[in-house]
């Protein structure tokens, strides 16, 4: 039997070795990674009895995986992609290491397979740095979940789009406002994981899984970008009080769930709203708290590695379990929305007469109007009541046959009014 | 010698048993823990595999502690005041439970004793609700604090007040926002303890010692209320581009730190500037995360009771330690802010002059001036660059003295436009 005293004395033991931490990559987060841990590692021994030491560094160039795993009690990684990084967590948690990861793509196609791993062989499996950057937006999700039935999520989890969209409201064109994100950093040279909504496609996957205990793969998330939208669609909307944003939804509806991503317009009282420049910003919608908002810095490589060693730390500390097994729930995808609507059209006697007509007839009910004459033509905009996106296609693809109507009306999402 | 096989048995009749938790009292908040806990106890047990149940309430007039304290893994302490609750909650550590409170009083007063009895007997003690409602601040100061350190903290950490202010932006009086609050139920009878500064200054007390590991009585904290605020200065201010809020703050100043809470106007693109309402916000500024905003509804018996049952959840789960042991930081209570400066005087000539020559002698330098005639007296309005407050009180102890100043000079802090 071993004696309390001798128990003690290990637990001791324990309490004062060095935390060993594995680092697999050396980019732009994996070095701001080490320099954070350098300069943190006093105040974290100092906090919680153990000292973080990386062990070992893996690259294209150096390091060895198997001597590496040897040596650590966690694994960090931010190398990327989905190969070698997965088969390298597999392996990790399968050997009792804990592991740190700040992949989207990996987590949001092979989050079940890695949270089975991790409950599997009992270990922790922590990724705040994959979603909205220094924003703990995982870590309350996941604290909250089982205290609080959480009924929506709203998102901007993209600063690149979320700089591109604030360039524009400002007067920029699309082609211009991406130009200036490549010059200052907050775009990549080739920005389309970014501009298509892709990017945060993964990310509201990810969310929807820790907030609704339902599996949601990237592929199970229908999204659009911004690369089409119309500078002109942007001046209308303020007249009608509205700021435009990419904005990711994950919502229980119907009894399903929903989870999406696109442009969308928001009236200025929603707490997303005044969210500009390259942020990015969670909103929880739940009976219980009713509405919690966090926004910070969307990326970076010091935020991002402070997130990752954020999660470190929590390891130490004995932080939160992997999700439970998921409860899957019926994807619902056509949901109902107010939308936007957009008309170029012949000025001609009747035209607005006819288009609401079709549009009546498709239970499409209008809030506001604003029609404005242009020489020839006429501009048409609406903004409707909620309606079902099928029924709301089917309407535009009738007016869209009419001979009056110039041009493919846009249409463009809006989130109503509920926060005021 | 323990066999594997024996230590897995009993772990998993551990995984099993209930988790059995004491209610000490049943006001709103107490009523409103026992039906969510309810409501959520099936998805905590299939979360976390234990299921939360409450063995036992002390009220005034039912309940034996003693009972209650040999039946349960962890107590809940609901009943707010500093005694008992405070003697509940050392006997109930000492007795090896866990423990939760939502008490900011106690904890502002005797956090410390409070901190080293968990620290001392290894049991968690959690309050999350004792700050801000279900806006996760203490959570996230917590575990962000090792990974990240804090060079400032701004709240708005009383609902009551700033559902006033906004009344009060929108035209109302002092008086009529009041009883306006009264009516809504954002404030109670005697709303001393909200509208003198003391119940955020009790939070703002409990967020330095998380940010800055440095022990921060409620005594240490300077603070004034929006009791002798006119609305002629709202007016004002709106002017000059600001809104006024009742900001708490927390921030490493000289080697040292400064906690105090005060009326403070706020640029429009402050992230605070926008919290309206009876919300709570709380920004934390680092240099590694730059900035994080987090806000919610500050208070009301179902959120608050949310906040204390994920504090419930993350003891199950095994959440944070109690803080590590202080290290104290010396409180600086000379600091330096911006300020908005209200004169009023009689109208004559060189009044302006004089006035600013007094100003540059204390090393007081202005930013932006609105004067104003009315009749035979006028309004001098001005926004200062950041003085040290010494120097500025001294400055104006010395304008009031001059026989044109017909009413004691105001002064309200501002906090510069650092977010632009």
């Amino acid at each position: 039997m071993i004696s309390p005293h001798a128990m003690s004395a290990s637990a001791r033991e324990d309490a004062l070795a060095p935390f060993k931490v594995g680092l697999l990559g050396y980019g732009t987060v994996g070095g701001a990674f080490a320099e954070l841990l350098d300069e943190r590692a006093d105040e974290i021994e100092r906090f919680n009895g153990r000292r973080p030491v990386i062990v070992g560094v893996l690259t294209r160039s150096r390091g060895d995986f198997e001597q590496i795993l040897a040596d650590s009690d966690l694994l960090v990684e931010v190398m990327g992609g989905i190969e070698p990084a997965r088969e390298y967590l597999l392996r990790a948690m399968r050997a009792g290491r804990h592991v740190v990861s700040a992949n989207k793509q990996l987590l949001s196609q092979h989050g079940e397979e890695l949270f089975e791993t991790a409950r599997e062989h009992d270990v922790r499996l922590r990724f705040e740095a994959a979603v909205a950057g220094a924003v703990p937006v995982v870590r309350v999700l996941e604290e909250s979940l089982s205290a609080t039935p959480i009924e929506r999520i709203h998102g901007i989890v993209n600063g690149t789009t979320n700089f591109i969209l604030s360039e524009m409201t400002a007067g920029s064109t699309y082609a211009q406002a991406l130009a200036e994100a490549q010059r200052v950093g907050y775009a990549e040279a080739d920005p389309s994981d970014d501009v298509s909504g892709r990017d945060a496609a993964a990310k509201m996957a990810i969310l929807a899984r820790l907030a609704f205990g339902s599996p949601v793969h990237l592929d199970d998330v229908p999204y659009e970008g911004i690369e089409h939208l119309h500078g002109d669609d942007l001046e209308y909307a303020r007249e009608l009080g509205l700021g435009l944003k990419l904005v990711g939804t994950a919502e229980r509806r119907d009894g399903g769930l929903s989870v999406r991503v696109h442009p969308t317009f928001l009236y200025s009282g929603h707490p997303l709203a005044a969210i500009s420049g390259p942020f990015n910003a969670v909103t929880v919608e739940s009976e219980t708290i009713t509405e919690l908002t966090m926004s910070g810095p969307g990326a970076g490589g010091r935020q991002t590695a402070s997130a990752v060693l954020g999660d470190v730390v929590s390891v130490m500390t004995g932080g939160a379990r992997p999700p439970a097994p998921p409860l899957a729930l019926k994807l619902i995808e056509d949901v109902s929305s107010a939308f936007y609507l957009h008309f170029d059209m012949t000025d001609q006697p009747g035209v607005l007469a006819t288009v609401t007509k079709v549009l009546g007839e498709h239970d499409v009910s209008i809030k506001s109007v604003v029609q404005r004459g242009m020489g020839e033509h006429a501009r048409l905009v609406m903004v409707t009541h909620p309606v079902l996106e099928s029924s709301l296609r089917e309407a535009m693809r009738r007016v869209g046959e009419f001979d009056f109507v110039r041009a493919e009306p846009r249409m463009i999402r809006v989130i109503e009014e509920e926060f005021t």
